[in-house]
């Protein structure tokens, strides 16, 4: 894709509300146009007017409603109208430690396929990266007889500090060097646009469109997979601060001079609950913990902990703890509606315990109000790619909006 | 006032039109029609019969440009729009532990008195504070020959936890109880609309309004006196959570089981670097401490840090220590553009210190792009009094445009 | 009491035998000859000529054996050895915050008087206390008859760091002053030697010869009062280390970087445990524990804490924990039989819980073999006192028995 | 060797004399009759009894004395005693990480020769150490033309917690069992009686025989190699708790829920000092640390720190900084005369450095008198090994003189 199609400015009205009028239509599956026109607060009569103007591009189109089916109702049988799942494939990507999970979605939201694809290694050059991504789309995309080349957008997702707006990776575990554009590098690879976002910001917006907080507008989603990460909403958008640097949930002080991180500095949330925390304690203590592989030896130390181990439960416990109080820390400063939890789960309980979201609750400022609200979402790694895709689904829209503007 | 006259909805379109252009009028001092229009996207014409509706109430007047005054220019002279800074007196009031400070301004903005008060004691029943505000409202208007029912709006801000849309104070460290809907006390008493806030977010809106953060939309506020405050701002607008319970940056914790806090939980961060914090060390391991008033023994600890006593210097030093870690901790979640440091001063240059943003840039997230910057902003009461004013004057503006619909 | 009277060297083998001997007697109460050869490996011959010596010093006396009496036996009847307890009067002193507790025992070491005294102040100047001293000896002797002059030997237990073989004060928390030559300035004084010690040392030396630890070569006191102290007895004898700033217990570092101790240290064991490190977190924290009075604030923190309040509770289960782990680390180094926890009690149940005796357990390295012994023994401030009479009990033994080897 | 010859009792007055006779003679080098009798305070006439006796049975020799010789004095020359080196060979073994250090030295104190042998791995079964250590006995013994069953005597020092006396092993990182029985297994196995202590006993009891404190009675040893450790020697004696439990410097708690150690408990010394502590930590975050053996992770880390990189530098900061407390609370404890820091040294320099034993000076209580002297002893696996075989003189000593006795 030309960068130029990306407008410099922000969109004109005209185009906000079309884009407006797309995801009204997406959300509600299929709506008339008088409630188009409500739920927007845009005239009837504009309403009118951009629908047309969808329909002649191939984006929406009209359908029975509904309602005038069932009803079997009398007289003129009502219109309404609903996305055009066909007029766009759009992809979703998570880079995972190891592995890719894709998965693409057409116009209206429908996932057609998932898959999973080995990477070249746990930790790549960005050039590597990007054929690996590539041979990942093209895979998925023989899976349903198309080619990489018809999809409309690409969302990836990555763990690390990433300036998205930017397309620009500061820093991610998946990557052997820092401080990469690697939007530019893709999109020079491969034939479509691509939005780039912290992993964790891409499962806040698989969240609020599919998931746990829909009709939500202010919630945080932490997740828990080998680290923890966060993404935060407000005002139904994601924050992800100036730099691109805010959210790093991992990265909390919770000790002064305490444990060291991957990171480099001292007492990060992470240094405590990630999955290397927890090891390099293991594997000093536990002689079932030092099996060959890392996902073994978490086994080894679930296990013996569920088995009433005690050192394997100190490990566990003191992790718990911290992790409560890295959340309480988050609802001092942000007093969400919601939390969500949200990760694979696996053996993690200890992080998802009734216990920690006490501990918590002890923890924040008590008023006479109730505290926020907790859910837990567990969920496979096909969800990461949902809301990588989810996210491209946005860019494509504006992009097919604003590409009518043009045309017109 | 009467409640029914805050309109329940939101604010028109028309409405929030009206609003925006008094604050672009006041931001600029004067400013010509087509500025306007530029500025705030309006239509010139919409500007036009906008003004003309201000000019009628009496809320902005016409003067002669200070551009064609000036420029002594030839043909037909610019003419210019100014608020009409007598249309309305706007008070602001910042309640301390056993003082009141107050200041009146006019409706453009400018100072027009400030006065301190003493309060019936620190810690006040409801309605007790309730009439020393208003005995304080009484006082300063006294010394410029208005009444207090001149007022058109009264801001307050106090430290605590605070729900300001409902002007509902959880808890507040002035207070005797818990739980008082003090805006509606404050209410049946005075005879203007109360807005009510937390001290720290006031900083906030002064900042904005008047202070280093003029033209920053995303920024955060660490007040220091004696204890340690925060207002977030996001998108030019005070984030102020759900139940306004966020920001409560002296309630992060900064350590499991650390020292107690005067909420009655371990680790917060106000338990190491308040006053109180500083003091009950001090007490028992400095014999020069052990004078009769909190201020007097907090400036022998000051100055004996400062001779070089080697117990002051260690209760000062993990203050900044400390400190530091609680502004990383706000670095790496909000990933501000700008974070003012704000307060007196006084003595406590521990936590304004070099050491202290150094230690706090080295436990950020490292990026290979600038830290945010840091400003120290030394000012007195008054800031705080004059932050409730501008909190104020918002809503003074808001009601005026919209008496003005409803009149229309 | 001259200082020539306590010879340079340490005693010859003679004078350590009569010694002995008197100390196996007054132990016993009383004692046939035979059994003392037996008890102390001298020979029988010895043991006579020694005895003949100690009866004609007037030290100890012939009495009919309680054996021969109660078997109302045949024969001539059995003669045993009685130390004469008119032989001396010795006197033991604690000097506490603010109080003088004295007693009066007589050679066999039983109480005659018991006697309590106001000193001058709570920190005193070393002459002024020793004029204190001076008053309380007149007052309790003159409560049986006799006058400070008839006592042989006077023991002296103050809390600090005491070098008591040197009667060497570097610090205690009742003197205004550091390096107090003490012994000498109360020798130059009173009419009698004086034997100074660590309070904790002194209990110590009461368990050994009254209390729990009677027969125990090797045990360790902790001593529980508004602070933590510690006594060692290695081999029978008080360990007291080069300088007499062994056994300090309370200034044992249990954090890095913790809270700020009298002593102007960080992290020590008392900052967390004594009575000022937990009023200093009640008076913040709790609104009861506001009262006039140290005790009185104590109190109201015991009560809240019996009755559930939540943050009673932390504060005294956090010095609980830390009071746990300071024993782990006596015993990790040490490895005693028997640990003896000695204290008034009151209510400090927090800190002789079996909670804590329970942690203590589980922080020890852990063996198959059972872990050291805890007794907990509760008594009154005369223990102190009484310790302090032993003390000097053991030192006017040895001055008499050297006195005798010098007429001899 | 057979039990029985290790004699139930404590030994009586006359083989305490003969022992003493024979440890002033070997400490002397050479020494007349009379300045023994001087030294050890028995009786000239004495003296010569015992010295008859100890020539009689080929332990000692009288040579002419150095002083006639150097003197070319007139008269009779002087006859001095000395140790027959050739009386008895004595083997020391130190068991190390996957080696043995060994040592033969003869009855003078004089090294014959040393050897180094691998074992059969890290940790081992019982049987197989003892096996592993008769091949060593073998192999070295072959070095000087000898046989293993010309040994009267083996010393054996490993890591661990080990009840000297019994010659029990609670639990050693050599072994793969707890709470073996060493001493009888290896001397059902081998021909000569065998002496077992922890190894840091060992290097004190070298420090007190060839080393940092000769003429010292007390005195502490720390040893730094992978782990800490520490001997404690009181009034010429190794100190070594009831159940051999004493002097666990590496476990002495320095932080409250602490990071995990290998022994299953947390915040102990060692889980932030020893080679494994600093291990975890640079494995997370130096990459350069991630060599393939545990001494190359090491060396890595070590030359990283010194080229001034910033996580390695507080990876050993921070283990300098918990290694003082550790050392100050010994010294808070002991208050010994002197502490000798005592390894290879290699380049674990952080903790010998002048830093730490400032802080740890900082850390002591502080009284206007000069801490305990602090010396650094640098010096090979050898050291252990010598001071086991100096442990097992003691022992051969003892059964010699015994032998006299029931010969006699």
């Amino acid at each position: 894709m030309a960068r130029q199609e990306r407008p410099p400015g922000g969109p004109d009205q005209r185009g906000m509300n079309r884009q407006q009028v797309v995801e009204v239509i997406r959300n509600a599956g299929q709506i008339a146009r008088i409630d188009i026109a409500q739920k927007t607060g845009v005239s009837p009569a504009t309403v009118t007017a951009i629908t047309s103007d969808l329909i002649g591009a191939g984006l929406i189109e009209e359908v029975a409603s509904d309602e005038a089916r069932t009803s079997g109702g009398r007289g003129r049988p009502r219109v309404a109208l609903r996305v055009r799942g066909a007029a766009h494939l759009v992809a979703g990507v998570k880079v995972s430690f190891g592995t890719l999970s894709l998965v693409l979605i057409d116009f209206e939201g429908t996932t057609i396929v998932e898959h999973d694809a080995e990477l070249s290694g746990p930790r790549l050059a960005p050039d590597v990266l990007s054929r690996d991504i590539l041979r990942g789309l093209d895979a998925i995309t023989a899976k349903i007889g198309r080619v990489t080349a018809d999809i409309s957008g690409l969302g990836v997702g990555l763990a690390g500090t990433i300036n998205a707006p930017e397309g620009f990776v500061h820093w991610s575990p998946s990557l052997t060097e820092r401080n990469v554009q690697l939007r530019d590098m893709l999109e020079a690879l491969l034939p479509m646009p691509v939005f780039l976002d912290n992993d964790a910001n891409l499962v806040a917006k698989a969240e609020q469109l599919f998931g746990e907080a829909r009709g939500v507008s202010d919630f945080i989603v932490v997740t828990i997979e080998q680290g923890v990460g966060m993404g935060i909403v407000i005002d139904g958008q994601i924050y992800r601060g100036t730099r691109g640097c805010g959210a790093e949930f991992g990265h909390i002080k919770v000790h002064l001079d305490g444990a060291l991180c991957r990171c480099g500095q001292r007492g990060c949330l992470e240094a405590y609950v990630s999955d290397y925390a927890l090891l390099r304690e293991a594997d000093v203590s536990l002689p079932v913990a030092a099996g060959p592989s890392r996902s073994e030896r978490l086994e080894a130390l679930f296990s013996a902990a569920h088995a009433g181990d005690h050192t394997a439960e100190t490990i566990l416990d003191r992790a718990s703890r911290m992790f409560a109080m890295g959340l309480a820390n988050i609802v001092n400063i942000f007093d969400p509606k919601l939390i969500i939890l949200s990760g694979e789960r696996m053996s993690r309980d200890f992080l998802y315990s009734d216990d920690v979201i006490s501990a918590m609750r002890d923890e924040v400022v008590q008023v006479d109000a109730p505290p926020p609200e907790v859910k837990i979402h567990k969920w496979g790694d096909s969800m990461w790619a949902k809301g990588a895709a989810a996210y491209a689904m946005e860019g494509v829209t504006e992009l097919a909006v604003r590409r009518l503007a043009i045309d017109a």
